[in-house]
């Protein structure tokens, strides 16, 4: 990776006497499916000078826009058969600057990389508030905020190197793969530490470190046998982006007021996609309205943004070897532009994953989103986008397992109620299950630090179908609320700063109930690492009664059983019931408890207990 | 139709002299689609004899059960050329009994009949709580409950000549479809005026009057160009039903405990149809069980039963002349057999139209059961159910306008949210929409009495797609909680008995209160009755800002703009907003207020008001 940054200091270097400024992607690769690529050529009136490439490579299309500090370049990477050629400005057939642009090799396999799926549990972090590995990047000369610990919307120090430093500990939790909030640079003036008002895509922000940082953290990770998504911002950036300062044209983002530049905030009314009476305005409104005030809409029906989005998707899945792209507010998105989006990066790795953020609260709404959906289809539309999120699922967990009563739709029926839909799905294996994030109240807080109820919902979330995301912290029972605000959820994770009082990433710094949590956590996350069963077995379910949920995974080598007894008094189970998933099977093993059950005629489980029972 | 009466008095009178006791149906017609009939005959030991038909006329063939009272015999009516002949019973080539039956000759266009449509607006009356036209059949001899008017869950004595003497009121408030729950003989020894636990499908209760009274009622509303609905119960029937009291066969009526007669209730999960997780006991527990007590639960696998319940339903068709029928508890029948039954039906009269009780929660899961359904489709199921019922808009109703803050996801967001899900639907015209009926909460009880609030809730239903459902009462403003008990939500209409203290069904014996209520109705509705751009028109609406929702109804004629304010301050609203709808329209009249308006910059509307503007 070191030979990437020798050309990064080269760019870098020819911005101080030249009239390019910038240049993206800043290299590129040989031999992609898509041999076209659009080279943005940033500098002072760039536009005004001709410019040629070395080596007689053809330029298939120069694109100027309105601003002229811009030129896209268009050429076909499969006519050049040079691993290096020079971008040359010139003026009067003079050249006046070049950049030397380099065409790598792709890895072994790049195209056939296979992405994060239902056999993978991811954990998500948010990189400010997880481990300060380097303090000495916390304040950095190149962006305005510094840090300060001591406000819950500021920067607090978190950075790779901490992500670094503590993927063991992930790893020995159980997750498989690593998702965290965006790393790209981030130069708002304040609450910038979320990152998702980028300023620069190609970039990682100077306080989480360098872009080799993370393509460490990608190698890091895949030595240990783990995968890594990256966040992926597409619908908008933030005001401080190089190109916001500078548009290139008036439509790269979203103006209002009749062509004037100016901000008005997004409706939120995801819905009016696929609503047959939705006003115009109201479509406008969700797609082109601001997802806040320092994030300015992309105009992604403007063919230049979406290829810029396209590249720099791909670049990063190239450079840092990514498992995955997880692609936020998805539905905010012009509904064209970002489905081009997804059906050209996978078009690239056909076995990849992107997960859609759909924020959006009923299974057909969700559903809608998903690759081949028939929901979607109803209206012609079909996203391409592999996987989606269950938030209905989401939506009931907490309120699920605080219901403690029988009632006919309440406590855990409102699972069984959301599995109903499944038919819904396309691909049903590839809905992101979660029962918390950094945008939700914190399961914990909603169990009020109840262990046995976060150990229910723990035991549905590793068993169903889909592939289960855990926030980190809460697998050391973590609490939050949404309520007091952003900040409380997102909590720094206690050891990652040197000068915390008790470190939770060691097994000797957690509290005995940190202890518990993560145990629970940990021996279920590792039983299901190998278990195809749980990965891409059925399901078969029985509804509730007494509020207690019991569903079956099973395939043809296999078959598991799991209990949820979510009443506050032991229950007993007339097995009967369940005869055509136990059939002649008579004896099974609850990984929970560790022990070797008889299944004949009854089953008692304890109040509030969950069983994983391994059937025989 | 009194030649049909003087049939039934012959068939009657053949029960005291011979082994014929029943046969069903009673006449048919030539001339039908479906040219085979299936004619049951009961009678002690009768499958022990030889049967014949007169005239040489072939029987197709002869189906014995379990119980030797059946048989069924099958004719092919094409066949059969004179009007009547003779059903004989021989013994030792004697003939020991015999029965006319008679093939009559349909209404002209009866198998072109239009059904009830989103042109139409329906009443719904509970019989024994509407209106005591007949006193003398209050407590009739082959009954076993007798009236009790101060029992509320007895018999009230409302009946038919009630009714008849009322369409005149129906009329004048505008609805021009008159939907009954049940009127056919409940023999139920208490609880039994609901009529949902049918002792007799063949016969109206003679506390209701007469089949004769019934076919009256069908020409009394056509001769006032109004429509008839009855309400079909192919789920179960009374525990006092005949052919219950003496099984045809066991599996006539689903049996638990393996085989042996007995109760078992409904788990009521109707998801489970759809449900791809779905365990077979849970289907089974939903279709099988039965819905009450005094309900078993007909076997609809049995084809004899469903060939059963077709008939009954096509002979209802036939000799009362219905525009539509009602289909009780839709999604708890056997998939299978109910989509049968409709297919059946709505081939013999293609332009007819039924209704299923779809008491779902969510748009995708009622729009899975209609006729069409893309959703369906997904599993490959098709209902063949032309029309289902809006259940979601009617949940949300009374919630949003109860709501009168402006909130992101509140008041009337929530109507809005139920129409963002339209694209579910493959016939939104032939949607049900309703805000109250005999199953749940009076919408004026949640409204505690304010008629402001039911002016808004019935803007919407008499202009939005669909066809409006009124429930009895809710036009003087009844209320009646579920809370407290069924009963309580079907309290007689003030002046359908003798002694009651005031009448509302006239004018002079309304209240002040009633007035407001019943005028507001009759305006809106009639007004509804020629607008052919809400029945059919398409819409068009804005998300909800600051509790006020508008909608526009269009086609190419004509346009109508519904404003609802739900906020507790007039609200001005800025008209650019609507532009694409209001295009150069400058002028309007709502029709509520009976104002002409100017739509120029800005419309003006007062706290908690609704307006219907018809555009200009």
């Amino acid at each position: 990776m070191k030979k990437i940054y020798t050309i990064f200091a080269l760019s870098a270097a020819s911005v101080a006497f030249s009239q390019i400024q910038k240049v993206e992607p800043a290299f590129w690769w040989k031999g992609m499916k898509n041999p076209e690529l659009q080279i943005l050529v940033y500098g002072k009136n760039i536009a005004g000078n001709d410019i040629e490439l070395s080596d007689g490579i053809k330029v298939k299309n120069i694109q100027k826009v309105e601003n002229p500090n811009y030129v896209f370049l268009t050429v076909n990477t499969s006519e050049i058969n040079v691993p290096k050629f020079k971008i040359n400005i010139k003026n009067k057939n003079k050249i006046i600057d070049s950049y030397p642009y380099e065409l790598k090799q792709r890895n072994a396999n790049s195209a056939g990389r296979k992405g994060f799926s239902s056999s993978d549990v991811i954990y998500l972090v948010v990189p400010d508030r997880f481990a300060n590995g380097n303090p000495k990047n916390d304040s950095q000369p190149d962006v305005f905020e510094k840090a300060d610990r001591n406000f819950d919307g500021g920067r607090h120090g978190g950075d790779l190197q901490g992500i670094i430093q503590n993927l063991d500990y992930i790893k020995e939790l159980g997750a498989t793969t690593f998702w965290s909030t965006p790393l790209t640079e981030d130069n708002e003036k304040t609450y910038s530490y979320h990152g998702y008002a980028s300023s620069d895509l190609y970039k990682i922000d100077s306080r989480f470190g360098t872009n080799e940082d993370f393509f460490r953290l990608s190698d890091e990770l895949h030595k240990r046998d783990m995968k890594l998504i990256m966040d992926f911002v597409p619908n908008h950036w933030g005001l401080h982006h190089w190109m916001i300062q500078d548009l290139p044209s008036k439509d790269w983002i979203h103006y209002w007021n009749d062509g004037e530049k100016g901000f008005k905030r997004s409706n939120y009314r995801q819905a009016a996609h696929f609503d047959p009476n939705a006003s115009k305005s109201d479509i406008e409104g969700c797609v082109n309205g601001w997802f806040d005030t320092t994030m300015p809409d992309m105009n992604d029906s403007n063919p230049l943004v979406v290829n810029y989005l396209v590249q720099n998707a791909i670049w990063w899945t190239e450079a840092a070897n990514l498992d995955g792209i997880r692609v936020d507010t998805y539905p905010y998105n012009n509904r064209e532009g970002v489905t081009q989006w997804t059906k050209r990066v996978m078009n690239e790795y056909p076995g990849f994953n992107i997960v859609g953020e759909t924020l959006m609260h009923s299974p057909a709404h969700i559903a809608y989103w998903q690759k081949d959906s028939k929901v979607g289809a109803i209206e012609g539309f079909n996203s391409y986008l592999p996987s989606v999120m269950d938030f209905p699922l989401h939506d009931i967990m907490a309120t699920a397992v605080n219901e403690s009563k029988e009632e006919w739709d309440k406590g855990l029926v409102r699972v069984y109620d959301v599995l109903t839909n499944d038919f819904l799905y396309p691909d049903i294996n590839n809905l992101l299950i979660l029962v918390g994030n950094h945008d939700v109240n914190r399961i914990n807080d909603a169990f009020k630090g109840d262990i046995g109820k976060y150990k229910l919902v723990l035991s549905m979330i590793a068993t169903m179908r889909g592939i289960p995301q855990i926030y980190y912290g809460d697998e050391i029972g973590m609490q939050g609320s949404k309520t007091v605000g952003d900040g409380d959820i997102r909590r720094d994770f206690p050891g990652g700063w040197k000068d915390d009082k008790q470190n939770a990433f060691t097994e000797s710094g957690r509290t005995g109930v940190q202890k518990d949590y993560f145990d629970f956590t940990k021996k279920l996350l590792n039983w299901r690492k190998n278990k195809p069963v749980i990965h891409t077995g059925k399901t078969k379910h029985f509804a509730p009664e007494n509020n207690v949920y019991v569903y079956f995974r099973y395939n043809e080598k296999e078959s598991v059983m799991v209990v949820i007894n979510n009443n506050e008094k032991e229950q007993s189970l007339d097995l009967k019931r369940f005869a055509e998933s136990l059939s002649n099977i008579k004896k099974g093993k609850d990984i929970i408890s560790g022990k070797e059950l008889t299944l004949q005629n009854s089953l008692t489980i304890p109040s509030k207990t969950s069983m994983v029972i391994e059937l025989k």
